[in-house]
């Protein structure tokens, strides 16, 4: 996996001179291949004016170097061809650049046991670091579900949501993979240095920046677009109408992957930036982990019913009776007579029909008539 | 109004021979009127076994002493035909039924100023009776932004939503219409008898039962059909899977009015009917009573701008200081060098953009090198 051939050099020396999702360098990547467009910069031939602005950066760059130091740290990189190369980022080569990233990363960094050609079933869970615990609560409900039935869950290494997600499937026994905005080897944020340990040893941390990396705010929108991309589809709890979960959530669409929102209150500002995302049709709400799995696992194994309320002691009545029901006053007492009137019913059907009521519980005499026992549905 | 002519007198009786939304009667008037259907029970001709069902009732009826009784009591009866019939009701004429309900009704039974024709500028607020306090509160600012805007508010007269939505249009200053499944001179729920009575003489009340009428479970289903069909669109706040207010939802869509519904927690069972209408694309997820007023009030008063989160000072700076603050670390603090190579610009424009950026507060120096001095968007 960690070999030294020409490709695995290239694609290592371009992540690091070109920002993570410049869609400049993919696009060159794409049309001439790694290696003659390393060498191109390396003999000094300029490429739509990469070489200018890359030159004062080749010198330094030691990509077999970088692949040593990352072998001590039990970090691997991984490229197109691989055999755990996740073949679904090649989608990003055919999308458009959202907010001026793009393209397919040279390639991923990555620490963990968990292969990323494993990642194909699998769900995102992102959304605000600033979530409630209604928020909270619910990813890591949904990341639970998703993970028990064999989902691998992606999310950042965020405060609040991705958080939230990670513990759900890791408390679930499942597999979860962090998608950083920098070197894997760094954790960001540090308060999270334990969080992202464990995925290092339970799955995978990735990245498509070279170990020892900062976060910056681009590479955290270049980070999302990986987010989706790894995944069959997004689900997005909490996110304020600026939050970074809506540019992922973008990817998500772009790459036609599914889109699904959880709501809350409305009152809530976490929740309005998904509530503007189903309202306009981009996601599908979900209310649970088992609507997840009946969109993103595996066909046909999570058909839900449609969820219907608990049946009703009226549901099961003969016609006739549910008939006589429907006509006994909700608030006071009448006369069988009356009952009978309403119901367009003969008296002594009524008769018969009210006396098994009775026995159903559902109806009482009272006040020398007869009326509802219980509670009546509007 | 309260003319004694024959189709006023017919409509009376056969309102009082069938039940309200018995699509066969419905049908039968809708082929041949009102008067000949009632001329033809009267004369013991058979229509449709209509009159095998209702002929033990026929003795009993007097429509011209429920008319005087009626307008004893300051109630009006208004049909199809008259100044004040809203002729939206004539779309349920055209629609199949529901739960055997259908049908427009044979006339309304009224109380109160407002005339029923100016009720085309509506929307119905239904929703759950064990509405949580969230839900009520989003039903009554809904309500009272709409009432606010000129629509008229209608709903039924229960506990939880219903109440909430009066109150809100009230408040605002607004008119609100009850649709009962009584008798309008029957206040049910008992402890809403002040609502009713203030709607009573603020905006109306109004039923298609005749005066003294009970309410059952039969009526309620029927009313339903009415307060959709009143109303341009049906927003549903909080309704739990088998709730009245889906019925009423139901009724909307097949007359083809707007279908809105207001999300909730997940978590909450008073939401679970509302997340299934939006999640199944009957219903489209309103967050405010502005959103409401863009679907239903007059064409273009209401257009939305898509809500934004706020700006950000990043927003207003030009590009290259952008990039160049997009380029300094989240975590640490680095040289302008490494922000240079990062950012792929020179060091003289670095310094001078990391200047700048320092006088609007966005970074700091701090052990020998740059970071920024504010949260960063991921």
């Amino acid at each position: 996996m960690n070999g030294r051939e020409p490709e695995r050099l290239a694609r290592v020396a371009l992540g690091r001179l070109g920002e993570p999702g410049d869609p400049r360098v993919a696009t060159l990547v794409e049309g001439s291949g790694a290696v003659a467009v390393y060498q191109a910069l390396l003999d000094q031939r300029e490429h739509d004016g990469l070489l200018s602005d890359v030159a004062g950066r080749l010198a330094a760059i030691d990509p077999a170097r970088d692949l040593d130091v990352a072998d001590r740290l039990g970090i691997r990189f991984v490229i197109p061809g691989d055999a755990e190369w996740p073949t679904q980022l090649d989608d990003l080569g055919a999308a458009p650049p959202v907010q001026e990233r793009g393209g397919a990363p040279m390639g991923l960094w990555v620490r963990g046991p968990l292969r990323l050609d494993e990642v194909e079933a699998s769900v995102s869970v992102v959304g605000s670091r600033s979530a409630t615990t209604y928020g909270a609560h619910v990813a890591g409900e949904l990341a639970a579900v998703s993970a028990r039935a064999g989902l691998v869950v992606v999310s950042g290494a965020a405060f609040g949501i991705d958080q939230a997600a990670h513990r759900g499937a890791v408390a679930a026994g499942g597999r979860s993979v962090a998608v950083l905005a920098c070197g894997v080897d760094r954790p960001y944020p540090p308060a999270h240095r334990d969080l992202i340990e464990h995925l290092a040893r339970t799955g995978a941390v990735v990245s498509e920046l070279a170990p020892g990396c900062s976060p910056t705010r681009l590479r955290f929108l270049a980070r999302n677009r990986m987010i989706a991309a790894l995944t069959g589809g997004t689900v997005v709890v909490e996110a304020a109408l600026r939050s970074g979960a809506l540019n992922t959530a973008n990817w998500a669409s772009r790459l036609n992957r599914h889109l699904l929102g959880v709501p809350g209150p409305v009152t809530s500002a976490p929740s309005q930036g998904v509530h503007q995302l189903i309202r306009t049709g981009a996601a599908t709400l979900v209310t649970s982990g088992e609507e997840v799995l009946e969109v993103l696992g595996r066909a046909g194994q999570h058909l839900l019913e449609v969820p219907r309320g608990p049946e009703r002691p009226r549901d099961k009545l003969p016609l006739r009776q549910q008939q006589v029901l429907d006509a006994v006053p909700v608030s006071s007492s009448v006369g069988a007579e009356s009952i009978a009137r309403t119901a367009g019913l003969s008296l002594l059907e009524v008769g018969s029909a009210l006396t098994r009521l009775r026995d159903h519980g559902l109806v009482e005499q009272a006040e020398g008539g007869w009326r509802l026992a219980g509670p009546v549905s509007r």
